[in-house]
């Protein structure tokens, strides 16, 4: 078995927060190999934590157990959760977190209730120690969905805002802007497609108009901004070189409009 | 054997050194399991890693080596120095860092003297690398404390301000204030319970009043201050989905006062 | 066999990109042993990526694979490769970011063309997820450099600014500037040992004139400038306990001229 559990968390990495929460999961499962995804999630942002989940959590080999933690409801009515998606398992909070997932792939969720996998002093505000993580190593250890507690047939969803497609074109938004000043919009490759066919195109991007959608940033030169299709499968604009974000003035939720140039 | 051996440093992650010492540990035991703890220590602030190391390293399964480099006082005559406690190994610099647990917990402690078990070059600068990380990496493969130096009767200290406790009430401090902006104090759930028992309080937080200790965060609205008890057993403050450093205008060290509120 | 695979990008971590090259590598080799050695590279940055890889690598045991992804040339014609250096291997873009190493050491190299060893579909613009971790899991595996593609004489180069040295002594740079502040020059231990001999000198660094260059920090008080050799065998000032960047208001390419004191 190749023992695989992976972390996302907001909690940084100034702070006991992840520390403490390796050390319960090998005192639980000493031979657990911890992966982490990323503990720069920000602070209780649960779109882009579920973001990045969306984008990596299903290429790890089967078996692999994913805890989660972007957690602001912690001490309230939330639900803690355990989930499997194809041949992943997942731990975590029932707060849309797990939405891009479960609205693409079917799963199977139960809620935590058997306090046997969780510590014997369980905290008010750190439920990543105290539930999440033994039962991440619980279930490396070879538990049972259906050991943890009782089936849930639905989970919390949190959906991106839907673009809206026309006979004219295209409304999206900037859903991310990553280390590099890229920017993710929600526009699908696949929605282009449909919509786009042999038309021809302008993309505006606050005050920025772009002609075409084209393979990579390095088809355009240096410091020039360029429309494409990214490795997530969505609309993306980039500054070759640069920083879309500095260079085109553009913050996360902004408009990005495609239009349709229809032959008179 | 799980070969579990931890990282906790000042380095951060643009700069080589944090890599060099995982080379070197890996090159004196290739099957050691790497687990940060954190990097992203403040620089040279020996109590915010001890603050860390007290919250997370007793976690870890029986045989762990915790390795810590916080080390504003390389290539002076502060001793480098392995410990045990309890089931746990360190190995680190004897300025503070360890003083949270040995104040806590019995300890049996060396000072590195035997330079068999260090690199053959040793540089002024960079004992984590040199000396540290060579020592954890033998601790890992089993030497004994006893081979790596004389043993020590005292490590240094270096002690939060105590909290100032009489019949009206408790004058504490801000130690550390989290990702979250949430604010941890030096007041801890034990000295609360012995001083207010059934007494109403008032809690001074700047400018801020608290009438009462709660449970968690969720008992108050989304954006209002609350007290309650964190998961390292203190006094915390936090603004429900909010950070209470912004928030509330307050830094570390500031003063926190708990006042009773007497019966005439 | 040890598995050990490491990570060095500048994709920072609050996006999916070092977590979807982390799933792909544990798909194709679910044994590998993960060891971060930087995803804080600054963005864009080939030579900062350059420096890490320098001082680290080559620390670690033989067999290790290095995955290299600074690659702001992603999807344009340059050259995706794999090289050994000594018992290390090493996957990444041919953009200099390898040149600090194979200045140094003898390596053979390949152009990574065969598509047997990339993931199925290659987007244009993440080569870090579809090429380069998949074909260093490979290598993990027992691939061969020559199953990867043809022979390469050469790499691209990219060099520091080589210091200048006279009779009157050297001008060099900044070349680098650590998490504490300190200033890493690209003057060379061995370069100072060939042009001072016995004389005395004068270092100038900005306004701040020193005298000589000691054996570290801890030599003068706290606050005060210090020249000496760091861990990288190159020429560092710092101030012992504080910040040199800011205190003595120097940033990364500032000329540091050292003056020798001739007799008359």
């Amino acid at each position: 078995m190749h023992n695989l559990l992976t972390l996302t968390t907001d909690f940084g990495l100034q702070d006991y927060y992840v520390s403490a929460m390796k050390g319960v999961i090998l005192q639980n499962a000493p031979n657990a190999r911890l992966v982490d995804i990323s503990h720069q999630i920000p602070a209780q942002d649960i779109m882009a934590g579920s973001w990045v989940l969306k984008n990596s959590a299903m290429l790890f080999p089967a078996g692999t157990v994913h805890l989660v933690v972007v957690d602001p409801g912690v001490g309230t009515t939330r639900k803690p959760v355990a989930l499997q998606i194809d041949d992943q398992l997942f731990v975590g909070p029932d707060n849309g977190i797990f939405s891009l997932l479960t609205e693409q792939y079917d799963f199977e969720a139960v809620e935590l209730t058997n306090k046997k996998y969780w510590r014997a002093d369980v905290s008010n505000t750190f439920h990543g120690r105290d539930v999440f993580a033994p039962v991440a190593a619980h279930l490396l250890n070879g538990a049972e969905l259906t050991d943890l507690g009782p089936s849930l047939d639905d989970l919390e969803t949190y959906r991106w805002a839907v673009p809206i497609a026309d006979d004219d074109g295209i409304e999206g938004w900037v859903i991310h802007i990553d280390a590099f000043g890229n920017l993710i919009t929600n526009i699908s490759e696949s929605l282009i497609d449909d919509m786009i066919a042999n038309n021809s195109i302008k993309l505006y991007v606050g005050n920025t108009i772009l002609d075409n959608i084209t393979d990579t940033f390095g088809s355009v030169s240096d410091g020039e901004p360029v429309a494409y299709i990214g490795s997530a499968g969505m609309l993306e604009i980039a500054v070759n070189k640069g920083d879309a974000q500095k260079m085109l003035g553009i913050k996360k939720g902004a408009q990005i409009s495609l239009v349709l140039q229809k032959e008179d």
